[in-house]
């Protein structure tokens, strides 16, 4: 470890600015949809700052992005970091951008005090993080690790029609390299935390150990509908008041999981939805989460019963079907260690946390041992032009960066 | 009482079957708007019926039809029977339609037997009950007691901007009879239920002793939408969590002031309603019915302290609104008792009940002594294209109404 070694705040910063200005919005944040020609500047302006740092850059068949300063022994597999730089619809300044931002500074840094590392040190942009432009989420990423299928993904279309590999033709990063196959060693990601839990907490990093399994339930309730002036409270067959019961349960239930539980219904839809018809027909969405798979399960099962015996108390039916499963994640036990002693060494208040969102990094922990680094966002507040995060926070979250990513890659000389 | 006299229960079917072929549906309903076309059809067709059986007919300035019958002593305040034959959009063939058949029915009866009443009896057919096409519902027995003043109502405009006064003439009911002014004898009014009430007690006859007071309010939750995944449980604003524990509590004070207490939240809206966004706000509707007015203070106080103990534990705001609020009725006694009475006389099983929907009767109630006669529908539906009744129950409460006209009337020879 050098200790001395310490990023530059402002160039940090100013680098993040200058990237916010492609896209950006009258309230502060950013639109820059993936793939569009806004998204293709800012890969230009990334492109151009990484080879203004000495890096030799490729783009691969899915448009991800690469910038490689290489090793001492250039054989040895690359430490990656890196996030995405495309935005939600009413994005923020940070959320993605931050990753990518820290690891060019940590090259900057390196080639500030001539530090060369025995591996190379990458920093990946990874196409369509964000999901909203094109289906799935974390596309670039997931088709590095084969999770999805490299043809169908380039013929997914936008609303409009457009393909992602139109898109990437169109703004030039339907690259030559081909996709993956080739040995990591280790990918570290630096990302605003997203959630309140730092900040309520003061501290400046999490460690990231692992990411939620997530469960994803379409329920259905049905009931009768029936004027609410002439139906008497005991003949009723009412949707919304099981399903109400329902939305409580869930509640409920996350709260007995507690840390790592989590319980969300943020969809209803009330038939026939007028002031004086008792609802015969409600239509929700359920989010279950947890760090554990196990308990993910027992959540299920708690969920089904409960719905099970309210739906029979309240005279309606009530169906619920799991539309998705992704399991839980837990990062390499070193690599977190690594972030864990990165921010000790520097003295950095920090505690571990579960991510509750998807990330790039997910997918690279099917290939290589990966961990985050999160920093905090000023009120938990993410996906939103008002995203904030302090200076102070984002350099602290990059020294702890430098730090891991040298740990992995040995200093070869300095 | 003259209890061998009864109506003709084929000749009452075949009017409301006829009368349902102007607007019929495809899946045997009626759809005949107040003021179209088929509504004109429709009025045209029962002034020829009443015509017929030698009444005279007026319409007045709102376009509410008055056919009478007249009385031995023709100075004495007629008897008027009646309701609507305006629809729903996707209506049925009885709502409304049956009271005014049962009305011509007990005429077309007295004159099959030669009956002559000592007063004058009418049959009134209310314009744009229903208020699917015109606000306000019960628009001509409003009018005609002077609830909503009669210029205002005339420049009433649809969604295409043709006022009432526009379509009244269009179908050539604005009538040249002043509005109102003159006594009434009583009032009666034969309908469907539109409840279960009667079905699942295996009742004929609802006895109405008057209508359920009515207060509508609009609910705001607030509270902070966020990321379903990173924002733990304990951090949450969540506004849909606590609108359901509001919408248990509406349902849970009106099962505490059984029977005539009612309480429905029909409508809700969720933002951003998105399945993995912690709902930052929810507006709901709520209904409360009640029997009596001091009964309805005691709801509504009990709804706004829970609410607001709801949204305090949830760390979440909320407003509550009122919006609308009709004063219970309480029908008078004595036409009260001449409906039980009849249904006595006639062995027909009957039960006293409270109105839970709005009809002209209740308006009526401002002006003359007042009450209504319920028959079963099938399965308490209505305003419904399947709504359905059955033949003898329908003559059970046309003999009902018979009986109770002949009685305010008092018989002058037979």
């Amino acid at each position: 470890m050098t200790p001395k070694l310490a990023i530059d705040s402002n160039r940090l910063w100013d680098s993040l600015m200058e990237l916010a200005k492609i896209g950006a919005t009258e309230k502060g944040g950013v639109r820059r949809l993936a793939l569009s020609d806004l998204d293709g500047q800012a890969r230009d302006l990334f492109i151009r700052w990484c080879k203004e740092a000495g890096c030799a850059v490729t783009v691969d068949a899915i448009g991800n992005i690469f910038a490689r300063r290489a090793g001492e022994d250039d054989q040895l597999a690359p430490v990656i970091t890196g996030s995405h730089i495309d935005t939600q619809p009413s994005g923020g300044k940070f959320d993605g951008n931050y990753g990518v931002m820290a690891g060019l500074e940590v090259l900057r840094t390196l080639n500030d005090h001539r530090v060369r590392t025995r591996a190379p040190l990458e920093v990946a942009v990874w196409t369509n993080e964000e999901g909203s432009r094109f289906t799935p989420v974390m596309m670039g990423s997931g088709v590095f690790v084969g999770a999805f299928p490299l043809e169908a993904t380039l013929r997914r279309p936008d609303l409009e029609g457009i393909t992602v590999g139109e898109a990437l033709r169109k703004i030039g990063y339907a690259g030559p390299r081909p996709i993956g196959g080739r040995p990591i060693g280790a990918y570290f990601e630096a990302h605003i935390e997203q959630g309140p839990i730092l900040e309520d907490t003061n501290n400046v990093i999490g460690v990231v150990t692992g990411a939620l399994g997530l469960r994803w339930y379409d329920a259905v309730v049905t009931g009768q509908d029936a004027h609410a002036g002439p139906t008497p409270m005991r003949l009723r067959k009412d949707a919304i008041v099981a399903a109400s019961k329902m939305v409580i349960e869930v509640n409920a239930l996350a709260q007995r999981s507690q840390p790592d539980g989590r319980g969300t219904v943020g969809f209803m839809q009330v038939k026939p939805n007028s002031r004086n018809v008792i609802p015969g027909e409600v239509r929700f969405s359920v989010d279950l989460r947890h760090a554990r798979d196990d308990q993910l399960d027992k959540m299920e099962g708690a969920m089904r019963d409960a719905f099970d015996q309210i739906a029979h108390a309240h005279n309606v039916s009530a169906s619920v079907e799991r539309v998705a499963n992704y399991p839980a994640c837990t990062f390499d036990a070193g690599c977190v260690s690594a972030v864990r002693n990165a921010a000790t060494t520097l003295d950095l208040s920090h505690m571990d946390i579960v991510s509750g969102a998807g990330h790039d990094a997910i997918y690279m922990a099917r290939v290589t041992p990966t961990s985050m680094i999160f920093v905090p966002c000023e009120g938990g507040i993410s996906h939103n032009e008002i995203e904030n995060a302090k200076p102070q926070d984002l350099a602290a979250g990059c020294n702890v960066l430098l730090n891991v990513m040298l740990e992995r890659a040995r200093i070869a000389s300095q």
